[in-house]
Parts: structure tokens; C-alpha cells; sequence
């Protein structure tokens, strides 16, 4: 029993959060009240604003804010012609962070899965064919997770560049560095094994 | 680098949580705008009211956007005369679990740190000696943590109840029920001995 129904309903909104259970929301309430409540406004204000605002880009179908994505707009990208194809918007955060990659994106909002109502058209391959055709891209990268559909759906894709005559390729799958051989599982392994490379 | 200002914005705000680092924001976020936009929005409504509501009870001093505080407006718990004080109001939480009491509460909302500038004043030991004065109480149970200052506010507040001549007691301290012995720190177990119980 809550001395608040208002701390009640707090702790139970906290909950929608990922990771969050019974015990951590209890935490997070005590802790704004306690000692952030500025933050707690200041959180309050910015998830209005993010949930009723943040739509999908025009061009790549990520989250932003405005028609197009910063990534899409911006010019030194758009000349690179290399397109990378990615599940989630999460994904593009990740390859930003290695520095290794300059071109633009394409987020699918997640993979072909038929048996779930997820065919081409809802991870908007329509939108990617029509770019494909009067965008001019040099080459397009496959980065979908290499799990079943995120290959299947890499497969689907590759189809489609194939046919326009677009370069196409799909991101290594191996063991990871710093990995040790002996704890790798054997799909990894026999991935690393296929695309092994040539010393030279 | 994120595709959109808003985004990050969310992800910085989100950081007020206690235990939420970048990679947790991040989850969040994703987390909202791809499959719960409207718990999201509930988050912020609720957010917003318990930070500007929520305030302490008048008897209590716990966290309740009344004037008083479910408990204290109880009149069966009124009815017992016993009052447990505690440091924070998660305190309460805790012991109301386990059904064992079912008196009335003081939360100091800390403890004495004449270091840091925390006196009787700023725990609320003027409106607890008040309310001592002019209620009745059969006795006061003291439930502040086993730390020196924890122990040192309990000892300070046992001083008030015996001038006034009101029955206190402090709960037991010794090894948690589960634990084993042998694991069991020095100070714990040195406490089990001193509060040792005789069988008749």
C-alpha cells in the first residue's frame, strides 16, 4: 500500500519503460522526488514533444522530427552513392559510431515475416525500389540482422538490386574481434569459414 | 550522431533515472516511439503531476499529494498508538509488505549529519517532539537504518521518548533469516549476540 495514489500511478507509468520492473520503477519515482524533480519535469516535457512529434523521414524512414533526416539532407552523403540498408533505427547509431561508413541510409522498421503480415510493402520496399530507380546509388550494403529473416529479407532485396543492375553487397558475419574461437558457435564459425579472404 | 535533435534530447532527459546510462536511454527511446507511444504519453502526464503535486504530509512528513497521508488519515492505525519512524519514505513501502504493523509513521526524510549541515530541525525532530507532546502514543518503534548516523538518529530521538516518558524501541538487528553464518560480516553477527533472545 502506497501512502499516494498519485506515487501509485507514477511507479505504474515507469513500468512501460523497458527493463523496468516493480522494484526499479519504485526506485526511479523516489529518486525524482527526492532529488530531480527539475529533471522529472524536464523529462516529462521532452517525451510529450518526441512522442507527438517524431515521425518517420521522408527519404530513409527513420525517426526524425522534420520531413527528411539530418543523415539524408545532408549533401556530402548524398554524393557518396552507397546506400545501407538496416532493420532498425537503432542500427544506423551503431555503424555512426564506427566512423566507417559515409553514405545514406535506409531503415525497413523491421524484416519480411509472411506468417506475421509482414511482406514487402510494410518495410517499405516500394519506397526503396522507387529510390533505387531514380536515385542514382553506386552500390547498396545489406546490414539486416543475420538471423533467418534478416537474411531472408537481405536475399529479397539483393533480388531487386540485382534486376536494376545495382551493385549490391551484404555485411561480414564471422567471429567477432577479441572473440576466441573455441566459444564461438558453429554457425559463426561456418560463416567465417565461407567468407574467408585472401591474404595477399 | 542521431538522425534527429528531438531524439537526443530524449535520450539526455531520459538520463535523470537513476541506473539509466547512454545504452539504456537509447533502449528506451527506440523502445517508445517504436511500440509504445502512448504509455510514453502517460508517462509524461503522470510525470508531470506527481512532480508538481506531490508534496510531504503534514503529520508523516511521507510523500502524498494530500494534506495527510493515506496511513495517517487511517483511523484504525490511530487507534494503535504505535508509531515506526523512519528515514525515507521507501522505508514504509518496505515494512508495509510485510503486514507485521500496522501503526502510524514518521519519516525524517534522512538522518542526523551535523557534517553536512543536517541538524533535529532538518529531519523534522520539532514537529515528531510536537506530535509526541500533544498525542498519544503507547510507544515509538525506530526502524532507521544500522549505520552510524542511522543509529546515532535513533539513539537522539530514544533521548526525546524517555524525557517524556513514552515506551521506544529499536528493531532488531542481527543475521538476515537465510543466511548462513559463515557469511555473515562481524559487526552483524557481533549485534546477533548482544540481541539474543532466551528460550522459555
Amino acid at each position: 500500500m502506497q501512502t499516494s495514489p498519485l506515487l501509485e500511478n507514477l511507479i505504474e507509468a515507469l513500468r512501460c519503460l523497458p527493463g523496468v520492473g516493480p522494484k526499479s520503477a519504485q526506485r526511479m519515482a523516489y529518486h525524482l522526488l527526492q532529488r530531480d524533480r527539475s529533471g522529472g519535469m524536464a523529462l516529462s516535457r521532452v517525451l510529450t514533444e518526441a512522442m507527438s512529434q517524431i515521425g518517420h523521414c521522408e527519404q530513409c524512414r527513420t525517426f526524425t522530427e522534420e520531413d527528411v533526416c539530418t543523415i539524408c539532407c545532408n549533401p556530402r552523403r548524398q554524393n557518396t552513392g552507397l546506400l545501407c540498408v538496416v532493420e532498425m533505427p537503432a542500427d544506423i547509431q551503431a555503424i555512426e559510431q564506427t566512423g566507417q561508413f559515409s553514405g545514406r541510409y535506409f531503415v525497413l522498421m523491421g524484416h519480411l515475416s509472411p506468417l506475421d503480415g509482414i511482406g514487402p510493402k510494410e518495410i517499405g520496399l516500394d519506397l526503396l525500389q522507387h529510390r533505387l530507380e531514380t536515385e542514382s546509388f553506386t552500390e547498396v550494403i545489406l546490414a539486416t540482422n543475420p538471423t533467418i529473416e534478416g537474411d531472408a529479407t537481405a536475399n529479397y532485396i539483393a533480388e531487386i538490386c540485382l534486376q536494376l543492375g545495382i551493385k549490391v553487397s551484404r555485411i561480414a558475419h564471422g567471429i567477432p574481434v577479441g572473440g576466441e574461437l573455441e566459444m564461438v558457435d558453429g554457425t559463426t564459425l561456418t560463416h567465417s569459414f565461407i567468407g574467408r579472404r585472401q591474404i595477399e
